[in-house]
């Protein structure tokens, strides 16, 4: 191979990289947005701390662990070379992954993702969990069941391999599934423990809406989530083919536009009123939608799939609050149920479409489903019998940040008369 | 080609692709930082439909008709097999563009500025315009009107071949005259037609400075817009050429620089007070500026641009207010009347100079200024006398916000006692 | 060497110019998040004219002064062919630089670079600093200081060829020392030269905490900060080759994430309280830490490297304290400490480590330092003597935004009842 070719590759997997790892500025933006003044350290906290840790506990064992034989001389979870992973001999050259990246670079690109997992359920969980309890989780669940998962499809295990009639395989291009909906399992498995927030539903049961503190954040967050997703779905081509990456990034933009404005259209239906954040929930549903086969879809497809992802937002906020859960940022309807839906969609729309394929995507949907909840299930049920996983009243009532952290997210603001 | 060179091309069209779709985030930071808190919620939701529809609209239509020529087998506006668009033949290999991108990478860059007009005009009519015919506008103008504007230039149409004397044509590198003057024509009718806001100028007609609420917003906002420039005139360059890619990157950056210090040190001469607004908007004046020419200036005829693009900013806000306008962001002095400058300046600095050319400059700045006037005029004249381009007194005194929208942009802040 | 390879080059080090841009953003929002709302436009302010001035400056002496020889035709300092600077013969060519990059890439890369010593700076002085004698103070030690120091190492220079038994001279890779010092130990000397804030040390010597105003916008500062240096250390291997900078993107976000988890659990220890403004302050002593060797450490050493940096963070934000300086931002501890720590680490850690090395990397920091302290104490020293360092203290305490720029950074903020 060409040494510009190469080149060119491996600057576009790095860029990718550093557009994954901005998406966690996003999630940050949003969630902090999407809820309350006396939460926000709190809950940046976590964020910093699922960044942090989970790009470590990859380095530890999770790339390892995902993708087992990648790494020549590597001992399963831990290289007690030390610790951490060592390339393979071949893996700072073209003849590794086709040229497409260096080994460092696959490593760096996917360690990027294995932490959005864990931030998924850090938007849901807001406002009350306990934070200790969350950092043990995130550790657990980024470290080992995040790559477990993602070994049977991308480490090319069993889901990869699952055929049947037609259908060669399950197909989850970039992670609507093993991204996205693992992060959403835990994230109602989470809830669903938690319990809902004070004040959420009234003594009839009736969900009230509680409004976050700075929707500028919330919507300077989408914004860096689809710039963002520019490099989560254009680098899982992984290299920079022309023809794929742009064909990629083509699909991706359309689906969010069309899941922002269907959500918009919808939801104005619905509610009369211009919701931004319905829109912008749109636009993330979108985006999580078309992330299973971003590379198989014609750009009408890509369209369908955002407009259906966009309603899917609305029923999928409705449901969440029936089934009186509580999800601040609405992590629920975008990450999991429109992962799902962007995972069947590639048995309906695209080059793999067909009721083999739909029937292949099912059964990866309800394997991942059953594996990444039963795991929540335990980790969260053991740290709820043990320490606990929620706040006493007061912390809650009075805010996490002076509980858990001793200060303000604002603490001198409005102090000065204007 | 080597496929290297390809790859490499296309790496950085589909890098500057993202960076003009990040512009949108610094506009809508710099929009709702310079105007009032209780309108934010209205100027997020008119920037994040604009980008999503803007993009919707020029995939349906837009792209074809801008470049009537390149795509085979359409048939004019809409290709109805189904909708939307699709690549020509050799449109995915090195043969089209001459290497420099594939198809779909040209549109998808083509379509990030396309929605950039419209929003231009976003910040001029802010805080009173109704959403439901902004919303109409954009659609036609984003949709019809800047494709059409733009097809006689980029689309190899009249403009480009309008030869004078010793000119060879109409120039315009990045869209100084084709997006920002197409945008700030229009926001100029605009404000025109609706008014200023209440309070803006007293019984005796003199202008009040009505603050905006967040001018770590507006900062951030124009930081975001430098970088994005690096993609918009970068990527104007079609292909990652290294001389002219970099040589455009630093005329770029030191007309801003330039721009942001000549507005600031004659602001401050003029009215005594380092102003940071100005500051801001210098730096913007420097950026429109240098985009019709960056390729074709040396370093020193960009600083020389952008000293100019500073002092004018200074004296075409002044001169909005003068005529009674009410412009909240100042988009008509940054992006028209730089517009205007930049375009001219090709006629008068670097390789391009000469009486001729800048004869066909001003004749393209007229002949764009007529039609999209006159478009702009008819659209929003139409609008007025139907639905009303402008919301009741109440709304506007109450912000658009709480009407439109039913929420505020920080509805929980400072509930909590510091 | 083939078009592909050069081109890639190429397009990677314009990215990294953009994303070294990026960082003043991030500085921006780090500075003011941590400082309060009465100063958010003083700051603001110094930091845009920060990247307009350093630029200039840079482009009209400082290139030339830092790389003596790479300027054909250049005379010293001003190239009065007008000013500014003209690339030699074969600057835009696969000749120059190995084909790492054009000339004009070289140029604004490292302009970029230039403006962050004074950037760091901005944040030491914050809240009390003259604007006036800043900007001159910028102005010269971004002009002079900062080459002259550069030119030692990077022009080729006498340190870069200092060797000493096994040690082949000083190696500061991407500028613990000359770009983090060189502003650190600027910070240093301002903040003595200054004193503190009104208000920081009781009336028995005590430091009292003085919150800041915005602890999102330091989060989203620092996150951005992260991503910019994939800029700063990505770029710094001058060219892409796939090896090496996939390696220093990966030594850079390990030492990052080791910084901030080693940081986190030292001050929990310490302070038992989750703080995240330590969090945030680790992560960045992680980045300044492993500048120096970003190229040069395994990524097990860049864990170390960072797991150390975050501890001394930790001590130097007390030992300044202890010292009686008011450093607003832990400018000193982060860049100064940590640049000092990373650029010792060096001949600890990887490739290069040795006790000779060690020595070389020892006497690099104290000569830098002894140039820079010496510099900007005459200076400083000066601008103190003459026009005055600090503000009356009638300003400082109602703030400087409204005597130095007559405006509030949200002036319509809060005055909407909720």
């Amino acid at each position: 191979m060409e040494a510009g070719l190469f080149t060119a590759n491996n600057v576009w997997m790095m860029i990718c990289t550093g557009l994954v790892f901005f998406m966690h500025l996003g999630f940050s933006l949003l969630e902090i947005g999407l809820t309350r003044e006396k939460n926000t350290i709190n809950i940046l906290f976590k964020n910093v701390f699922i960044i942090c840790v989970g790009l470590l506990m990859y380095y530890i064992g999770g790339f390892n662990l995902m993708y087992p034989g990648f790494a020549e001389g590597s001992a399963g979870i831990l290289d007690f070379a030390g610790f951490g992973i060592a390339p393979p001999e071949n893996g700072m050259t073209p003849e590794y992954a086709d040229g497409g990246y260096t080994w460092w670079t696959d490593f760096l690109f996917q360690g990027m993702f294995a932490a959005t997992a864990a931030t998924i359920v850090s938007g849901a969980v807001a406002e009350r969990v306990k934070l200790g309890a969350f950092m043990i989780f995130t550790i657990i669940y980024v470290g080992i069941v995040y790559p477990i998962a993602g070994s049977w499809q991308w480490g090319g295990g069993f889901l990869s391999t699952m055929s049947y009639g037609t259908a060669e395989g399950f197909y989850d291009f970039a992670g609507s599934t093993l991204v996205h909906s693992v992060g959403g399992w835990a994230a109602l498995i989470a809830i669903y423990l938690l319990g809902a927030r004070i004040g959420k539903f009234n003594e009839h049961g009736k969900p009230r809406a509680i409004p976050g503190h700075n929707i500028p954040f919330a919507a300077a967050g989408v914004l860096i989530l689809w710039l963002g997703w520019f490099g989560f779905n254009g680098g899982s081509v992984l290299s920079a083919d022309p023809a794929t990456t742009s064909l990629v990034l083509v699909t991706t933009s359309l689906a969010a536009a069309a899941g922002g404005v269907s959500c918009f259209i919808v939801s104005t239906i619905c509610y009369k009123n211009y919701d931004l954040t319905m829109f912008l929930n749109g636009i993330l549903g979108g985006l999580v939608g078309i992330t299973a086969g971003a590379d198989q879809m014609s750009p009408n497809d890509a369209v369908f799939i955002g407009v259906i992802a966009g309603a899917v937002i609305v029923g999928g906020v409705a449901l969440v609050d029936k089934l009186k859960l509580d999800d601040p940022v609405g992590a629920v309807a975008v990450h999991l149920i429109c992962g799902i839906w962007g995972t069947l969609a590639v048995g309906i729309f695209g080059s793999l479409a067909g009721f083999d394929q739909f029937l292949v995507q099912l059964a990866g949907v309800g394997i991942v489903g059953a594996f990444c909840s039963i795991c929540a299930f335990i980790i969260l049920g053991i740290l709820k019998a043990t320490i606990g996983l929620r706040v006493s009243e007061k912390e809650e009532l009075e805010g996490l940040d002076r509980h858990e952290h001793g200060m303000d997210a604002y603490p001198d603001f409005g102090l000065n008369e204007h």
